[in-house]
């Protein structure tokens, strides 16, 4: 098994992950969160939400999943969002053409649906799963189609982006924030793509959810004011100039933006913040890199834009989250379609005095010569621009028809006005994550499987070891409970599975263990229970099998701290707490343990301080 | 403009609930939620968790919105989910068929398609838009299609209620639980029905969140062990027989139960939690009543099943939530579905001896008798019922042959054999919420226009008019910032449109208010922002407009304080809080005001006792 493989036997035992429909065979690109991954991926997002909504104040909204389509004439994922597709001939399966290819052609991603074909067809590439002949490549839209109302109905979409979102609603954004940039909004959402033939669990999902914020600035302004927050933090930047060398560079981000590598503080700023937020969660900083799109993967209209990559064991880097300056192209495009003006009037600091070339149509001379068109002419007249007009021949059209005035019917004149603002198209920045790879990767980091003599051995657990021992005795007098246990894989092989989950994302924070399942000692770990849910920890009470048994459980589901209540707590009111990553144990008393371990999640308490050291 | 009308007007001027897709013309049955919006809707989710998944520990799982045919043809909504659906010949608008004759014939749901057809012919229905005749009515399937994956693909349905994931995880839940009930899983997401004609706005959405939660019980066992938590709460119940008189009665959880008006103590108990639930977010107890479904109405393989209704003023009283016994029904309809058998082994305290009646086939005389055969004879004889073993002619069928068997030929025993437990189905309680319906009933049920002046009088508040006529004087000072406000709608109108959220749910609880846009009151205010943050409150820091008008505006989007920073603020280091629904206004020390509208807000403090009287 490779380190996916065990991730997800893990993930599937202990509830985190389960292949969606599993009941009906299962389908690809599709799987369920459980009770743990559920957790788990919400306090993710909840993560996410205080960096983007509480600290940067980027407000929160919620649209449909379901689009119309204009929406995605706009965006370009009508006509553009596809991949090219080849069906086999003889056993119907579908391929993305692109990777049948990827072994006898250089930048195989690039090439069209008819190079495509060419190439299948010179190199003979025939059906991996029957060796039948393929038929030609297409392109494949990926978006998934429905039907709005009944009968023949509305065309519409799962959205393929939660951004679009925030693009249709920009006027009422921009009246929420008072039409002030910079501004922005965000939304974690589902969204879809079709996938050909998705065949990488998790990292390719048909359906997912994303975490997308849009920033709505001033082009003329793409400094940012909490700059210096960030920018002597060093980041490992894997820029188009290091792709080149093929190794990442450590650079600052005040550095990164003042050589140009990267185009500007904003996108400098939020580089930096999007590797706060990524450690926070829990993913190791020496896997997690900055990778900048070369000229050529960048979409036209975007000025910069790099992606966050994590290292996993099996897909190498993966893509968790893209930062991009798109500038105005998103707004310009719904503009367009929509015929509606999308704008921020920007006020002046102070009104300006603005000098400009008018025309004044004189109505004397153009009525005779015009009659009833003259008014048409003249409104005409004033369309045009100075250089039009600087003509001895003005053309003008009214009503499909070309007219011809001669310069000297038209009176010109220099007005001086007072302007107190403009109309400014914004720029946008979008950082977009995608939460599910984010969960994979965070899985897969904190994932450890620990030799445990050998760990005993190094640290001098001997209380771990004795307890082991004491379990093996009490396990023998219970009998299907322990066996139950076995079924689910629970061996007493010597590999202990460890999530090293962070406090901040650990979907169980605490366990709460009674030694044994009897009334006084349940008792008093129910009020334990009642107490540290007060300070609203997340706490499991399990009574079920032998206390080692529990522990390793609680290991495997990344529990950060295990308290446990034996018959020496009902004489001196003390429990036992247990680290997860070290093993080693404290004694504290029941007293006020739920501020102790509020500490020791929230605030960094250092663990051995925060009792008497126990059984070691 | 009805109540409706205010408070949509409200919603979308300050920025709850938007026309999706508004830029294109919009789209019927689909609404954004706004960044206000947004954070009311997730506050109403995330108190739901706190009942659901904390205090009752169901645990929150997350499926794909998309799901396989076999899912929803077990569920039944593949062949059952759908309206009766008339088109217009000349017009093509569709329309619900049950509605067209709704003045003309009784019972109009209840009636087929053909039924629908013949009844609007006969009276000569026509379409409403343009006169032209109907076409014949036929049940319309209001799941949105879709095709996953490429070229004809697998048909795909968006999931139109949540439920059906925690049927289709059953196993692996069961597995996560220990194998032991009750147990329950909740899911709140997204789901989805095609609505052929929503007319009704939130109410009717094509697109809605639900939160769902099915509880797995023993049959034999519908005893709540919390019952005495809520058996003395007084409901209002609309029963089976309340409805015969046309009047709610109001009766105890546990007057229900015993008297059989309520079904069971489970149902009972999760009848009263919805109460407290509904209560807590903010519903007008006087306008909430639970309405039992009519035995005609109910599904029939429910046992009893109970509507929470809020009373609106446009549409009446209104469906919230749903609270049923579902029975095995889920349960079997996807092991005869999915051919996978669904339940949970419940083991006996004690393993019990059980006596049966077993037939023990004679090889020695069947061999003689049916040759090759007779193996295949004698397995056949040992799945047949005691009362078929015991005629003297028995007849077993073997591939397909009736064979003949003297009884004669075949011994039969009494065994006694050692049994520690059986296989369960369990049964489904299921309380189901329509959260965007919630959504509507707190804002409409929290909307109130006030005559401030008659406010005034009554409570003397003259700080309040003295307030309002000093900012007149400023807002003439000020230009295009006033000029903006009143373009949103702000005008110097007597009513004073104030939501009178609970402060449990209110999307911002605290206002933090300089008097003037000048740095030596904003710096003292942006420090009290981020005490007040620190202690988990959500805060709206606004400098913008007149104070007067800032406590107008804080008053529509329902924000419970206002703290106020003033000139006095420099000299002696006090602000004002100003309490929305009274309108008073008490003066409090900067020093602490953290805790103070933390014990406002979460521990119910009197307001009075928070500071001196202010201005009154």
């Amino acid at each position: 098994m490779d380190k996916y493989e065990k991730v997800f036997e893990l993930a599937k035992r202990r509830g985190f992950l389960w292949n969606s429909f599993e009941l009906y065979g299962g389908s690809r690109g599709f799987y369920d969160y459980g009770p743990l991954g559920s957790t788990l991926k919400r306090r993710i997002e909840q993560i996410w939400r205080e960096f983007y909504v509480i600290q940067e104040g980027h407000m929160e909204i919620e649209c449909p999943t379901i689009g119309i389509e204009d929406v995605f004439i706009a965006s370009g994922h009508v006509g553009g969002f596809s991949d090219p597709l080849c069906e086999c001939m003889n056993c119907k399966e579908a391929f993305r053409a692109d990777h049948l290819v990827e072994d006898v052609t250089e930048a195989a991603g690039t090439l069209s649906a008819e190079d495509l074909t060419r190439v299948i067809k010179k190199n003979g590439i025939r059906c991996p799963e029957c060796g039948g002949e393929f038929g030609e490549a297409y392109e494949f839209n990926l978006m998934f189609k429905t039907t709005i109302g009944p009968g023949t109905g509305r065309q519409g979409y799962l959205r393929p982006e939660t951004a679009q979102g925030m693009f249709v609603d920009f006027q009422r954004l921009s009246r929420f924030y008072r039409d002030k940039l910079p501004f922005g909004a965000v939304q974690i959402g589902k969204s879809y793509r079709n996938e050909i033939a998705p065949r990488q669990g998790v990292i390719r999902l048909r359906e997912f959810t994303q975490a997308e914020c849009e920033i709505f600035v001033d082009p003329r302004n793409k400094k940012h004011p909490k700059f210096e927050r960030f920018a002597d933090k060093e980041l490992t930047l894997y820029s188009q100039e290091a792709q080149k060398k093929g190794e990442s560079i450590r650079m600052t981000v005040r550095e990164a933006v003042k050589s140009g590598v990267i185009a500007h503080e904003v996108l400098g700023y939020n580089i930096a913040l999007t590797n706060e937020f990524l450690t926070k969660v829990g993913m190791d900083p020496a896997k997690l890199r900055f990778r900048q799109h070369l000229t050529d993967e960048m979409a036209h209209y975007a000025i910069d834009c790099w992606d966050a990559e994590i290292e996993t064991e099996r897909f190498g880097w993966v893509e968790i989250v893209g930062i991009a300056d798109r500038t105005d192209y998103d707004l310009k495009a719904h503009a367009r379609v929509s015929k509606t003006d999308l704008y921020v009037y920007v006020e002046y600091d102070e009104p300006k005095m603005v000098t400009r070339f008018v025309v004044k149509p004189n109505m004397g001379k153009l009525g005779p010569l015009f009659k009833g068109k003259a008014k048409a002419v003249a409104d005409a007249l004033k369309q045009l621009s100075e250089e039009e007009l600087s003509k001895d021949q003005i053309i003008v059209t009214v009503d499909g028809e070309e007219l011809t005035v001669s310069s000297d019917v038209v009176d010109f004149a220099e007005e001086t006005v007072k302007v107190s603002g403009e109309n400014v198209i914004p720029h946008v920045i979008e950082p977009s994550y995608g939460i599910d790879r984010i969960f994979y990767g965070v899985m897969e980091h904190a994932f450890d499987e620990e030799n445990v003599a050998q760990k005993a051995a190094e640290s001098g657990l001997k209380g771990a070891e004795a307890i082991e021992g004491a379990e093996k005795a009490e396990k023998a007098e219970k009998g299907s409970e322990t066996a139950k246990d076995e079924a689910e894989g629970e061996g007493e092989e010597e590999a202990r599975l460890v999530m090293h989950f962070s406090s901040a994302v650990a979907p169980v924070q605490v366990a709460v263990l009674p030694l044994l399942t009897r009334k006084e000692l349940a008792d008093p770990a129910k009020v334990i229970v009642a107490s540290l849910r007060e300070k609203n920890l997340l706490v499991n009470y399990d009574d079920s099998g032998t206390i080692g048994r529990r522990y390793r459980r609680n290991d495997e589901i990344g529990t950060p701290y295990s308290v446990t209540v034996d018959y020496d707590t009902l004489q001196d009111r003390t429990v036992t707490i247990r680290d997860r990553d070290s093993m080693r144990q404290i004694r504290a008393p029941i007293s006020g343990i739920e501020n102790v371990l509020y500490e020791l999640i929230y605030r960094g308490r250092n663990f051995e301080s925060a009792g008497k050291p126990f059984n070691f």
